[in-house]
């Protein structure tokens, strides 16, 4: 058990947004949204999952919709308490804590704006371990555990509460209602007890946004290579160094989808990177090779601050390294990939974990 | 307070089909639905408006998408029960009666399956008195009514309960939930109380349909005009007699849309008439002139039986006499016009009572 105040948030803030490998939601707006929260209701508690009962009700925070209009759409917290006291009402029992569904700027911070209003623990874990775009996306699917009843809640008071066979009809109906909706709503779904979080979350996953998030700065202040810095703490590898010639975005069915197209700089000159989205980075390739895809991470960092770059942040004429990083061995499961794999997303590639690719590349 | 049994169901099936101006579901589906309810559970008891208490709690049964889909997706009545009793369970209370929500084959028949199965009255109102294809497109909309709290159920088992701000966000959700869950789903929204429908339902709308279907089978049996008997028993006046040359309709953002053209006959020769339908038929001119307009009723009959043809029952040949009723009053106000009438719908026409139109034909 420890307490989170606002320097935390802040390191936690750019972590999450790094492993958010481009989605998850803006950054700022979640950091400035914890802030208040916190500033207005005091720290919040973070449990280890060890520290939770067997038995206590969970419930994750998180928010679905195109990150795009979510940054016209700013969200004020208010909507995600409605969502969180309709699933309350329905299942007839206390929440006992909140945590984070999957890493990302704003949905690493919308537990700590809840937790701080009403009260709750947050617990160290969550459903991914990096950002997915789809709500079937994470551990608790490949574990069984059901999403609904699930609610969503949009800011003008419309709600939805639904029950469905599978995880992935939530997914469907929930993303068409949340297109009508206005393109995000705040979630209250995935309901769990202490022990499945204890076998089914990715654990400490904020300890580990704050460490990532404290290297970047620290790095700034100690004048250090904030990159290599990064790539220790988190085990990654670095794919690229280029700048952004071309960026192609349309936000369609409720998804920011795109690709963006880096030209090589210093030892990758001559050559050209492709970055291809879905919310979220899915696949990084050059002319020759396949560099990193889903469901290894693939970050987009700015060269100079090391800063991770949400897709929407990504700027004609930006410098940017892309690094790569392994994911969780439960998304490498034969239901891992094919939940989560490059084929479901309708790349026609093997998925190859990144740490093979980057070898093959070095050759 | 009466029963009702297998005669009076093909009769209130034939003449709901005549109301639902061409959508309302198929009423061939509906009329085997509700016979076989009736066959299993016995006669249905039908109440009076006037019979039901102020303070009873009555839910319209009714479906929702396009009829085209319908017909390949036959509902078992299994999805509406768990509608009813998900609803029921969230107001924590019994539900005294069920009513049809509109006129047609489909949503007409619905009540009469739901409350033979359950055991509950049928009260004789409605909230149209013709079919539309909207959920706002109520009466009780126009007298403030909320849509919910709303529970829509589809035959797999997926469910949502909807809570809005106002009706038209229900119609927005729900429509796209609708999309999602396979294009048809069974409703249970626009709860109310008795006094409710006795301020703001259609009444005896049942026994109507029941004569329009008794008059089309007795002049059947008797040789006599089919047509012109029906004329009588609604209100209505013929519009064209003439035969299709063409059918033009698609199933789009869950709806049938679509236009049908009549080649002229008898006194219509070398005249064209275009039929134009959402789900229900809504305007039907010449090139010379309106004929008929929503939120008045048009109806396509059989030129020979008289019987009633769904939009989806144009075929090509086909020999129609196409009809116009005057709508229920409550249409004809400002609000009524403004939520049903032609330019809600997208035509750039004022709404013009169709016996005035038939006046100006007439000349």
């Amino acid at each position: 058990m420890r307490k989170i105040g606002k320097q935390e948030i802040e390191d936690i803030a750019v972590g999450a947004a790094l492993l958010g490998t481009g989605g998850g939601g803006d950054p700022y707006i979640g950091k400035l949204m914890a802030l208040q929260a916190i500033e207005e209701f005091g720290p919040v508690t973070v449990l280890d999952p060890e520290e939770v009962p067997d038995d206590a009700l969970l419930v994750p925070s998180s928010m679905m919709g195109a990150p795009t209009v979510m940054l016209e759409k700013v969200p004020s917290g208010e909507e995600a308490i409605v969502a969180f006291k309709q699933l309350e009402e329905y299942l007839g029992e206390k929440i006992y804590a909140t945590f984070p569904i999957e890493a990302g700027g704003l949905n690493s911070m919308l537990p700590f704006v809840l937790a701080a209003r009403l009260g709750l623990p947050v617990v160290d874990a969550d459903g991914m371990g990096r950002a997915f775009p789809e709500l079937q996306m994470v551990t608790f699917y490949l574990d069984g555990i059901s999403a609904t009843p699930a609610v969503i809640a949009d800011e003008k008071g419309n709600t939805a509460l639904l029950s469905t066979i599978d995880n992935v009809w939530t997914e469907r109906i929930a993303r068409a209602a949340t297109i009508q909706m206005g393109g995000s709503v705040m979630n209250a779904m995935y309901s769990m007890r202490g022990k499945d979080i204890k076998a089914s979350g990715i654990p400490n996953i904020l300890q580990l946004e704050e460490e990532i998030g404290k290297t970047i700065r620290l790095a700034k202040e100690n004048n250090a290579n904030a990159i290599e810095e990064v790539l220790k703490t988190v085990g990654g590898f670095e794919l690229f160094r280029g700048k952004v010639t071309d960026i192609d975005r349309k936000t369609e069915t409720g998804f920011a989808r795109g690709v963006a197209t880096f030209e090589g700089m210093d030892k990758y000159k001559d050559e050209t990177l492709k970055l291809r989205f879905q919310n979220e980075h899915l696949i990084a390739q050059t002319e020759k090779q396949l560099l990193c895809v889903t469901p290894d991470l693939i970050a987009v960092l700015d060269a100079e601050t090391g800063l991770p770059i949400t897709t929407e942040g990504i700027r004609y004429g930006a410098r940017c390294v892309v690094i790569g990083i392994p994911c969780h061995p439960k998304w490498r499961t034969e239901k891992g990939i094919e939940t989560v794999g490059p084929r479901y997303f309708g790349y026609d590639v093997d998925y190859v974990p990144v740490e093979e690719l980057v070898k093959g590349a070095a050759k």
